[in-house]
């Protein structure tokens, strides 16, 4: 909280402690005048998560929950799809040596971390879908405040089974807060991806606009957003998440020994292996 | 139990206990001899909840459980508005002396104690919500089994961040039992009041009539509740809500301790004054 | 955990350990060549739940689990009438002598346990609903991963308080998961049961079909299914149903004890007395 008081009584931060912009690998950030920041994943060519990646974006929420003079942040993709979700080669064959289990490790604990400090900043956050946004990508987008999406010939969902994968516990109580038990089951049993427009249907996201207003009607919204008492506001948020966020930090060590498991498994290696055989092929 | 069980077994009750409906400063109240009361709210101009309003609503609920005749509880409201919700000048300023302070602490006690009851009752609970409904009075209407809308140019909605305050977590759990996480979560965060056909959609009511037909339907309502036997109905009632109730009471003294630190807050103060100068200018 | 291992790596199982569907005396049981098994339940006239046929139902889903060549079971009825629940006179004057408090016993906690390993089954189950189903064989329909209903002029809905009982919590639940919390507390507490396109519309079901395309579609779905790598797929099912697992199995005494407690009520006995005259009288 104490980044939000110091929001809230507007005291001034030296910019000295933050990393420029132009310094980050893999996003372009940029501060709006109108009290918010944009986030664009720029990890070419589907902004697939590694751990450093992950990093980087982690410290952005740092940063803007910092910034006096930011009190939201839009999260968009560089160029054409949103994110494809985890890198899947971070899973491939960990077994082969220590260090790429320790890296495993690290790896899931900081996409828990990831998650769990997006769903809990007191930041405004809006999802802008410009593009895919499957598995880990729509994870992103439902750790926000509001979801907008691009009208276009992509997809949104939590496909993990299809490449033989299971979404986490929290991922799985995430979205069941999103789209209602019901739904959740069937689609991440089935792995299934929506259009924008069944995806809005059904509640996975707010919005659905075409593709060249995104942006600016993502800084409409947030300009709605950041005209509510931010105290108010802050407090309301933590309320609502703060039983989800409970049992997320609770349960988080069983559900880094059952992903690693799951990882270990040879029935999965099996799956993962074939799939980049037919990804290879269609390349 | 008891009152249930005596009113299951038509044990009569001599009338003495109770106070004649005339002598409640802020109520109207009714028997209908078709085995339900009606409680029309009337604490001028806007029927706001101050300690003793809210008192005398309590009242009304135990003398209503304890009548053998009377097994269900329409409330409405006597005039144009259903209920603006809570008094905010009973949070304004508390901290001038230790009554005020002392006050406020009953203040959020009974609010917590009508709301838990309300929501327990045996009795059948339609709210004929005949006017705007907005925060408090919306909250009322959630406690009850069913709610009607009458159609007009008023709104309902749970709007409390838009004076800088923040609905309690017990009325957040409530509303999302109601509307679902998701809805809950957007509405409460940006104080979104709905006409009765939005509120409708999104089952924050279960029913819109015309303005002139509002009592009477919902006496029709009523009389095909009280159809259902009543060990079942209420056991099932006590089933569906016993979880709530729990957590309820399990985290009343916290929610208690962070309203009253809420209200002290020199920020929701001064938005309070703010909101206070704005109501003034109007009139 | 086991039988799911066995079947994921493809263990040959003798069929020596398995009855034949012959043998059964309330079931029709079929193992397609597809990978799947098909349960008809034919108890005449109305497949009401008594102690035996829910032993019958919990037996065939053992030995389907058992088997690796079947992944799935697809439940329907033989004749009519999907299942019309409880068999209402295991729960008529139970208080006659010991023995009948002891199969009271029995046959709730057998019920509890039928729920129970349905709901967690590895097993793809789809409800293929040709005929009303209200109570208990909607209750059965709740446990599946998929229900498809025939459309026609019949019913389903937990109709419990229509003859003065009530479900218990669990089963409460489980309608909440599907419906909703708003939802599942109007219908449970009037007993409503809906058509099938009312149905669909809150989502009770998850498709209608015309009556004579049931088995073909309910096949379709289950190829659908069966084409998911199974260890994601089992996760997803065992991660998205802990939580009520967990609280069933805790709460599970209790539940017996006051739903025995509340079939020994006398008030409960006399409705259900005159639900049987009335019965008759239609006979």
């Amino acid at each position: 909280m104490t980044c939000l008081l110091r929001r809230l009584h507007r005291i001034p931060l030296s910019n000295l402690g933050r990393r420029c912009a132009s310094t980050f690998q893999y996003l372009d950030v940029e501060h709006s005048e109108n009290g918010y920041s944009t986030l664009k994943l720029n990890r070419k060519p589907v902004n697939s998560f590694n751990l450093e990646f992950m990093n980087e974006i982690l410290e952005v929420i740092d940063n803007v929950e910092k910034m006096p003079e930011s009190r939201g942040l839009i999260i968009t993709s560089a160029h054409k799809v949103f994110s494809a979700g985890l890198d899947l080669t971070e899973l491939y064959n960990p077994e082969q040596d220590k260090s790429r289990q320790e890296r495993l490790n690290t790896f899931w604990s900081t996409f828990q971390e990831l998650s769990l400090r997006l769903y809990q900043t007191p930041l405004i956050t809006i999802a802008a879908i410009n593009g895919a946004a499957p598995a880990g990508g729509c994870a992103l987008s439902l750790n926000c405040d509001y979801r907008m999406m691009a009208d276009g010939k992509f997809t949104i969902g939590l496909n993990e089974t299809q490449v033989g994968l299971a979404a986490p516990f929290w991922l799985c109580q995430l979205f069941i807060s999103v789209v209602g038990h019901r739904n959740a089951e069937k689609y991440l049993t089935l792995g299934t991806l929506l259009k924008p427009q069944d995806a809005l249907k059904v509640g996975m996201i707010d919005e659905v606009v075409p593709a060249e207003e995104l942006m600016s009607s993502a800084a409409k919204e947030m300009e709605k957003w950041l005209k509510i008492p931010e105290l108010g506001r802050v407090k309301t948020k933590e309320l609502l998440r703060r039983e989800y966020v409970n049992d997320f930090v609770r349960l988080r060590g069983d559900d880094l020994k059952g992903f690693t498991g799951l990882v270990n498994n040879p029935l999965l290696q099996k799956t993962l292996g074939n799939y980049f055989k037919a990804l290879q092929k269609k390349t």
